[in-house]
């Protein structure tokens, strides 16, 4: 219910069609929603500008493309992660204009141009493995309206090659670091940085890094302050969580 | 706020005091609470008869002794779990009609009768090391109105202990099994009768029990149907589950 | 061994066909459940009128196929949960009238009419992934006579779904609330409601999910009271006790 | 290397007694640290104008304050975390104007005014006993220079305590959930609002809450998007992470 | 009920004073135990010559006394394992006879001489400080009528101390090995002997042995056959199970 | 040193080229091995009877060829456990006799009758599920010369099954029980006998039982004394000791 | 900043054109990695003499190729770990003269002869199925510049087949020892030897091996001294380690 | 068997009572252990120049005393680790000369000088809080012979401070790395460095540090090579890890 019904039962009282005590009743009964607090995300990606987005993992490819579709009708920008080949071919049925990066496994389509931010995003990555949730967020980021910074392949055990990266490291607005296996890079560049950090544990490596674990613990722990950590492999919502610090820096 | 407020304005539109355009804005700007949502729980205990409960635990004794007093303000009923005799000695200054169950952990003050409902709740252990927890199921479903049949010690180990009781078992609406070590009297229990189960795990044990994971495990993992567990040594959850479907037994 | 015996064994004694130091070595020596025992809960689903339920999991199709030929000798109505379609092949050659829901994974045979109880359990899941588990407690619920209402996607994250649907919430006797990730929708539900709730954590999720753990952590550790647990994934046993809760309600 | 050395080597250059070719190379070859690379962070504070801080735990009351009075050498705030009455009787003895906060459990010495900035952080806790680690958090954010809106007690088992306060959780710059047990309150809140939101778990609890781990889980698996965690009760790296963010917002 | 009961019953339907239906209906309501069926255990300790035992952690010494007291009124022998001073000085008030093992941690009041058995169970430790548990068992299985044979502090950083005892460990009957850290003698002597062997894990260690969970995995992936475990610190356990192995090599 | 410089060595002495004491010093300096003994458990299965036993798995199909036949040059007798149909196709090329139990996934190559023994081995297994595990343990205990008797599908949520078969199971020598999920047979079965029990955890179940840990941990914590456990679905290791165990009573 | 840069400031000095102070200011503020100190470690292989390693493992094979062939343009001997036969397929394209070898899952191509060192390193297993990880260590170490001596199958559940080759393990400079299950090896050997011991803990196994955790656990916690850990089945870093130990014994 | 059996058998020998051939059967049959094998390490200490050492957590005071008495009869150096005050009295009564480090919690009786090796251990910690563990690497280090090199505080938050040491760092023969929370530490010095680098993780840090879990699988899961691990908070198994490796520079 909109503030229109909400009008017209006010004048209704007013003209005397409606009893007060039974316009207490009404507001009373009235679906929760139907007060306005439907307001509370359902049109959040419109005032946003974001496109909307779709957790692909765990939905039947059908699933995702009446889903796709249906966001359409109210979205131009819309945006699927953890999304299969499988998934993408549904899609493309119903959404002939979207596109599909295997490597961060996104279903993207932009039909509005995103206005882009001032601020960039550096998305860092300890190895090459870490490569694919790297993308993931860096994919996300663009899509969101942030400038990304690939900054690949910069893990600790060869500390020179990430400090050969340094002025692009400190000239980031925000920075999302991805590593797997003992995940000491968050540290290292939570410590070379003021800003703010958010560490992505990915699953790579094998024995006790128990899927990702290891790397999560790591960050969790780490010495640096200033980090937020998000979960095993989830680039998209590092990438979700750097565009709201982004947009903060754009006065957005 | 309440419906005298709603009425009110109401009268004040009926009245053209208030514009209609007027009462649209207020409506949308009252604290959500104002808007008579607070009946979603504010009232509960009122309406369910319940004593209105305290978690003690990780309160200073001061802070129990603030909020019981409040509480009191409007409910004749209050009762507190996982309660130290510090906690009691702070409440007791307020609520000089407060009582203490040492055993139990449990601050309980009932001023008003509780009516009884006629179903019973058995709470079962499987040893003596587990009645803490029991009393603490106990002490709070008899102050949620329910009539209580203690059988204790009764484990698997010697399952002709179980076996004896079993027309009291058999005859109770709700059951609820507390249950440290291996916790395998749930399973035993869910498998003999047709009543809904609340499992218990306890810490109680030692070594590979992990503070109560194996028993916990074991529950969830229980060969018999229609058993549902709670926190390891939440006695007083279980109790309110119980409270709550034997309620639906006595037809409330 | 039936009361028969019995009773022709007590008749003999009256007779003085065997001494009564006899009878007792003979009621000493019987098998266990000849004395009448077996009543423990041989004959339990036909007294329920519950269907007789099968969880097809680690068994073979064939062995899946003789269980359920050998239970559809006494029984009507049949169930078996966490069946592959390979599974239902098998039983279908022996029970021809058999059905499959593959979303469900439950094969189910009713032959004779369950009678529906007044109250209703609401079947509520946090996202579309955990539909299947959802289906699975929906399916035997309605299996076990009860009607179910099917509120899905409703999770935490756009809290306004949820209070959309909040009357067909509060009018459920019990409710199932079905939930992956961080399975944060049953402290909601729970909160919301006075009825019993039964949580299930779903394997839904990734990385530091655990395979369900962490709904599972979740559920247990719920803020809200009257929240009771069952396995991972594990809707059957969701419905089974929800059921034996609704009976309750039912006066059964 | 001091910088004496260099400038000596820089003479030798500009007298002919080095040629150039030979300083590159002996530049190259120096070690690394001589080159006075301690600019890196070393004035670190200085520049942000945050208060130099220590983490206590782990130290002696002695260590601590040797360390706080070196500090105090070359910075006028200082805060200490994680400190005991201990710690800070010994502080005391050296930095006679250091203040304590025993439920934040810390020291705070703060000798120049720090600029407020203009967004404010709110602090939202689930429940009471979360009370200290939020303290934490709000000390930490008022020492570096952000206002605080604590909002304490608003967990989702009563969730209309939440939605009574939502204007004051939509009006903040930056968000921090602190809460024990399920943790669900983190994505309840993201779900709310389009700003970062960092999320502190807390050792609240007893039985599978496993010190703090279940929130973690809970709130690394948020449905919610936007969320960044931090370790189990760190308020202090909350606070840290989110005072970054906020900066951001008042364009420093 | 015992067999008198039962021979009474009979004879009255003998006589004619009870109906054979009468005593059909009796005997189908008796409580369980009265069948007879008392005999599953009740007495098992008279029968084997075992002494009644009590797990005394988790009871308050009240308690403890209360129970011994009950059991001596039937046992000559009772031991209590896990029992502290304060449990000691309880029994000691109503059982003066009962001595205490501060070591082991027993009560033992042994009033009737248990007769010897020819097998020796022999207790190994790999260390010092696993001794306390191995008394645990080396006390229990005295009690229990077996002779036992120490061998301490042949862990397998010293191989040969083990080897220099081989022909002891080659004589038992059945060995329990006790050993924290890495649990690596329970391989080594389970590779040795073509005995049963019981493996106790302590707690013994630190950091990483994870309060014995390291000792326990590495007892249960033994690359040795014939080696069963019991839980951590299971001195008793393991005592009571080598007895009821060296019982069947004594013929009993 | 082979037995050819002992020889020498004892000649030397016979010849009075050595002295004996110069003789004991060199004894008493030679490396460890090089005395011949290889005697320590070399020759074990020819002494004991047993059947050399290959643990297959992790081997490749090549490799247990190679072993097995070279074991059949002094060993009549052989099992291999864990074995797939590939590693059986690999050994019947070199073993034409050997065959294969698909269930029990073991290789069975008895050239040369064990004797059997007087008592019996049971396996129980609490459902039928736990079957394959259970036959790895009854295929491989009848293969060392023991007599079994299968109980198979007597869990405790229809506990009057178990006690039906109570006689069978009281006259055991030895018990091996079989049980995933919650793994609570154990306990009951060992609370109803005075006869060594093994437990066998089995992996089957779903969701928190954790593939067999939880099972484990619930047999660890049993209430009931005497039951020794051995590692998730190991069949084969429960056999063999349970095959030690029941030597003892035949006296050998 | 390229060395270009560097000279040309030398030059401006030398020339008078900045005055030496002004270079220093001018160095000190210059961004740290335009110094040139890539140095740390880009030369690190050509320096030690080393073959270049690549990780396979999560790179994609073409990702392989472009790494080695790159490598190759300065490297003469280059290693590639956790390669699959695809990845050596891919390689093979770009430099022909590589081999695979598929046991140790390792790409060698060694063009340089790599000077053999003095002393042993022994890689010693506990079972046949650990090899294919002792492999990796040993054809790494052979590459890294080692002689290897392999000794395998010498699990302590048989220990005279270790003590047998007692005097190899003895003889060499440093040991790794690669034992799954419950790593016991590690122990038995590190009680042996005096020389440095690198333990390998494999994922060999079944149950609570926990896919080799159990083994890690053991070696960890491992009462011999002299024993450093590498993570599960990591035999490339334990010849890594073991080679850069190994050096010293050379003194290089 | 003792010499003195050993002795007979030889003059029986030299006087043709017994023949070679015999003597040589009688050797290999007689008992193990009786050959005087305790050559294999009781005299290893005398050999190695290291005092015997004693880990004195889980003995008592009185069980130390009298271990280091009976070690003092033969060993002039004798070391004790995890000691407290009051192990370090009941020694003290024994051994005046020991003393006693609280800080590293180190018994240390050193009467004979141990001769100093060339090379140095570097003893290197992330923080001030993990300074206890380094000290019983460094006392123990330098006990077994060792020169130390203490490097403290050099966390990677601030890797300035480590770069700094970087001389000390890499002319170090061995590292010993001690860090609690993320253990970034050993990573970046394993990068930095070509010699063996042995990690010490220690149980600082909180929440989900999970008492150092978190920094073990961190150094665990190294993405540099060449570090070895040892056990949590275990400084001494580091040093003598370390010392084993040195002693290889040395020539020893």
């Amino acid at each position: 219910m909109d503030k229109e019904y909400l009008t017209n039962l006010m004048r209704e009282v007013a003209e005397g069609n409606t009893k007060p005590e039974e316009a207490v009743e009404i507001l009373k009964d009235l679906p929760f929603e139907d007060l306005g607090f439907a307001n509370i995300d359902q049109h959040r990606n419109l005032r946003t500008g974001y496109p909307e987005a779709v957790f692909c993992q765990g939905k039947t490819p059908e699933q995702i493309a009446v889903i796709m579709k249906e966001l359409a009708r109210q979205n131009a920008n819309i945006i699927g992660s953890r999304a299969t080949e499988a998934d993408f071919e549904a899609v493309r049925k119903v959404l002939p204009d979207a596109e599909y990066d295997p490597q961060a496994r996104m279903i993207v389509r932009i039909k509005e141009p995103v206005p882009k931010r001032e601020g960039t995003i550096a998305v860092v990555t300890a190895g090459t493995a870490d490569i694919p949730v790297a993308e993931e967020a860096a994919v996300t980021a663009q899509a969101l309206g942030n400038k990304v910074d690939r900054i690949y392949d910069v893990g600790v055990a060869g500390i020179h090659r990430l400090f050969a990266k340094l002025d692009r490291i400190r000239s980031a607005n925000v920075l999302i670091v991805v590593a797997g296996m003992e995940g000491a890079l968050a540290s290292v560049v939570g410590g070379l940085v003021e800003r703010p950090v958010i560490a992505v544990p990915t699953s790579i490596g094998y024995g006790a890094n128990l899927g990702g674990i290891s790397a999560l613990l790591s960050m969790l722990n780490s010495c640096a302050n200033g980090v937020g950590i998000v979960n095993i492999d989830n680039g998209f919502g590092a990438a979700y969580l750097a565009s709201n610090i982004n947009r903060m820096g754009s006065g957005e």
